[in-house]
């Protein structure tokens, strides 16, 4: 997985307090709760662009994940607040990639990267191009 | 919620090994995973019965979760293998209460007791009496 | 599981949105998610008292679970927003209840109830008593 | 990330039975349930190897991850009977790689594949060789 270099321009900051049914045995947020917190922030991006994923898929353009990265650096403990930066990194012809950055309380350090592919797909499982509307609500700003 | 003195005839054991990502920090199995593991439980009691619960919607039957309660005596921790029994414990005319106990791995002690109740709806999410040919294959033996 | 008619006095609000990854296969909330909603709304309680939970372990006190209930009235979706109310209910000698009630967004509906037992205990799992410190902080006015 | 193209020599196979828990509104397995399924491989993995990794932590090795990937192929589906197979793709100085393929019940079609990095850490969370005897217990035929 390679992560861009300068975080993308369509962007949005999703705040995220660490529970306790998101840590484990060793004190720590369990790995695969970061990729709860990645779909959090990607509802968010969209929602404030106003139309969350259900208007999307009500639209009938579904986006199952078709691959999904985490890099952990920095272990997020119980009350941590973390901020999940999220942003459109790129565009095919009928898929798109989110990539995360999750920065701790005062956005002093990275404490993990990730990164998910998503291909556009209707409600029968087909593949289908980006629609213009759903790259235009992408790129539109946020409320 | 009161737990039956005698545990119900139809009845079916589920074996669960405790992954690491069901602990938290405390060191044990979070509060909300038992819920998880009876669900495994009651699973498992109808597809010994020869008709998983896929088959039961299928078929036109859905059972959501209309309570559900857990008591918690002994903690369990990583790795331990959990022995939980299942059985149906009440039927009324459109709803069957489900009870579980959670056993150490070589059945000396109770770890946890639990009870679920299921409203019987159709697909449209309405309520309908208990079907008999559900109510007999949750009385029969398993294979 | 008795609820009390009247919501407790001491209480706190917890907002929640409904992720993708809490819905299950029937297009709602999975029923074990409302106990990890449920504590993120007990943790809200103490943190808007000023003493967040790992704090009130640090100083001594932990608060496992030894009961938890919750009674499922209206299904809840992906992106709805649910208002948690949450409270202390009785204060015994060793242990205190909380209870909680999920409404829709706009605050018209309870779709959901719930309540959770918690004894004190010390680091080493000893039950303790209330410390006055502690009653005094759930009692006290969130910030 | 690089899947290998011939699967490792030591390995296990770990058979999963998909709960309604794990599958989210669209009616496949939520990807990040994929991560728990690979933990419980990897947990297998050792355990049948005789050391499960509570041991291991006991002797002094945890094992957190530094980066973790799946790919997702197939959809899963509730009751849907998983064989994962797991294994090591990888030893370097001081962490090791494995990585996962997630087949159908009949081992006819690969429906996810995975891998995760491991850093070999002391329990004061320092970078330590990989030792040994792990090293020999890793490349032990299993019980």
């Amino acid at each position: 997985m390679e992560f861009p270099k300068v975080f993308p321009e369509h962007d949005s900051w999703y705040e995220h307090r660490v529970s306790y049914g998101e840590t484990d045995a060793m004190g720590v947020v369990y790995y695969a709760e970061y990729f709860h917190i990645f779909e959090r922030a990607r509802g968010l991006f969209l929602r404030e662009r106003g139309m969350g994923y259900h208007l999307v898929e009500q639209r009938g353009i579904l986006l199952p994940v078709r691959e999904a990265t985490c890099r952990y650096r920095i272990p997020a403990r119980y009350d941590d607040l973390l901020q999940v930066h999220c942003g459109v990194a790129e565009w095919r012809r009928a898929s798109m990639r989110i990539v995360y950055e999750v920065w701790n309380a005062d956005r002093t350090q990275v404490t993990a990267q990730g990164a998910t592919e998503h291909p556009m797909v209707n409600p029968q499982g087909k593949p289908v191009a980006v629609p213009d509307w759903f790259k235009a609500l992408c790129e539109s700003k946020p409320a």
